[in-house]
């Protein structure tokens, strides 16, 4: 699995005009060599993917056996640096690719003058790319947390009552999520009433209380063997015939905005399409995107979007997640993680979207 | 607050060479503006400091008011770039400092191409040595957040029973803090026996269970008001002569070592001084640094190490955790969170240190 995970990026080099890889991002070690670090932002691994190897840089702190790929310990002394020189003269190495997404300004310029002879090349999204089209092995473990999320909700939407805060409803996800043996996406969105029109809502600093008319929105998502699902669904408690409505033209034009990816395969018409649908129904528009992918990180490449102009392929992994927003009043949104199929798209999160009322 | 803040910052602006500085570090914003995003690392948020103005970039999904700082929206056909570059010009700016060990290449090349007759300045650590010298209110805060640690530590440790799993007792800890109302500062290390060897033990991915003669390692801390707290106890079960004598001589000299700090200022002399205290009781070294800043982040400016050479300053937070392992066999760690002062150390986590017997 790695050794052709690392193939696919070597097959790279040719048209990038480079004879090594450097890699920085955590989610794309973890990719490429199924290797991870105890946090994601710590930078205590990289990765150096040639033509002939691949090598991994991390201090003794962990422990770390892979056939395929050479270990480099980091030691006072014999730092990354020390090891790249060796490697970059033994491989006489002349152009390294950088995922300059990822990779900090400092480790750059470290990079740069201690290699002045050496050209780096900033190769944006070569990487996420790769990562995006996702294999059968990845597939499975995304559908199995799209089950998970399913399942959650079906067990905590019946145990929300009058009086239930933003935040314990939150716990209770994540409690049944974690009692289950598995973990968190990120931290769940749960945003009641007024709170439902803010799309960023931070449900950690919130103070919402389901009251016996509430619009409830949950936004969440589970991880299992790393990677990800992610849903939002709309409870309702004594809804009004205005939000009722409301949900049922947002939910068709959802519906509808499926039905055209994979047949279509550029975001912006998708995107646009669906902003289209919601406009037609005398809706407002979202101020976000209408998707995003998701694998083993919760926001990865591609976008559907207006500023996104690369083309959907075969088995990227999206949400598609249109909202309504009153501001100061309620809000809703229906998403679901779907793959990306030559000639549809195959919805992955099968939890009713029938309103729920409570 | 927020301008006294702003305030030490613009000092340094002399003394660096710059009329302004770009900030896009997820905490250094927070740190100055109060402003954060729903996640940390999805770069949905800048901050520039200029001679007289602050101005926060970010987008409408986000609610945000302080009467010190210019919001400036990003939106379609208007992005960051476009408003830096009305700023830029409109306040004659001719020199950009960075946060260099934040900024992405990416970001960086698009300033740099963008804003060619713009000098960039990498000032690594100026924005983190801000932050790490700590005023009354954070130091409330961090004191707080330990506070909670150890009562946490109080009541979930009288739980621990054989057969109990790492993953359970991390849980119980999680649920504990969450239950209370606060946050995880990181995820729980619950190691037991030998993984308690390991100094990056990974929880999530273990399967440790509490036997009859058990030792177990717990680290852990909370989140207060956005301020971090961190502890290493050990408890044990049964446990062995050779145990509790090695682990009176690691509580020796961790006593000493935090009975030096402040008086000596010196990361690499306080951390030969712990060592040395090691090796005279034949206790093996330990492969991790001595003990790192605590705040906003985890871990952050300063580090209690030989590779650091910076002077610890009054008000500096730090962890002080020097262990001792037997790799395949176990090992132990204690850690205590503690504030620098001009002549000595406080020490905010007051759990006991006696060993622990259940």
């Amino acid at each position: 699995m790695f050794s052709s995970r690392i193939n696919k990026l070597q097959n790279t080099f040719g048209k990038n005009g480079i004879d090594a890889f450097f890699i920085s991002n955590f989610y794309s070690i973890l990719y490429l060599t199924g290797f991870k670090t105890l946090t994601n932002d710590e930078r205590e691994a990289f990765v150096l993917v040639t033509k002939k190897n691949t090598y991994l840089f991390t201090d003794a702190r962990y422990v770390f056996t892979n056939p395929g790929i050479i270990l480099k310990l980091i030691e006072p002394g014999k730092g990354l640096f020390f090891h790249l020189e060796e490697i970059l003269k033994e491989e006489q190495i002349q152009n390294i690719g950088i995922e300059s997404e990822d990779l900090r300004v400092h480790e750059y310029e470290k990079l740069k003058t201690l290699f002045s002879s050496i050209k780096t090349i900033s190769l944006e999204r070569a990487m996420i790319k790769i990562r995006a089209v996702k294999e059968d092995s990845e597939l499975a473990n995304i559908q199995k947390a799209c089950e998970i999320t399913d399942q959650c909700l079906k067990e905590i939407i019946p145990t929300l009552v009058e009086r239930d805060t933003e935040k314990g409803i939150a716990f209770r996800i994540e409690k049944w999520i974690k009692e289950h043996g598995h973990d968190l996406a990120f931290d769940p969105i749960v945003a009641i009433d007024e709170h439902s029109a803010i799309p960023h809502y931070n449900t950690k600093e919130g103070n919402g209380i389901i009251k016996n008319n509430s619009i409830i929105l949950l936004d969440f998502g589970v991880k299992y063997n790393n990677y990800l699902s992610d849903i939002t669904r709309m409870v309702f408690l004594h809804p009004t015939k205005e939000m009722i409505d409301t949900y049922s033209k947002l939910l068709e034009v959802q519906k509808k905005t499926i039905g055209i990816i994979g047949k279509e395969k550029d975001p912006r018409i998708i995107d646009s399409i669906c902003r289209a649908g919601l406009k037609e129904k005398q809706l407002p528009d979202f101020p976000h995107s209408l998707g995003h992918g998701v694998g083993l990180e919760i926001h990865e490449y591609p976008k559907l979007s207006q500023m996104f102009d690369d083309s959907l392929i075969e088995n990227h992994v999206v949400t598609v997640e249109p909202g309504v927003y009153f501001p100061d009043r309620w809000g809703m949104r229906i998403e679901d993680t779907v793959v990306v199929k030559n000639n549809g798209a195959e919805i992955l999160t099968n939890f009713t979207k029938e309103p729920i009322i409570l």
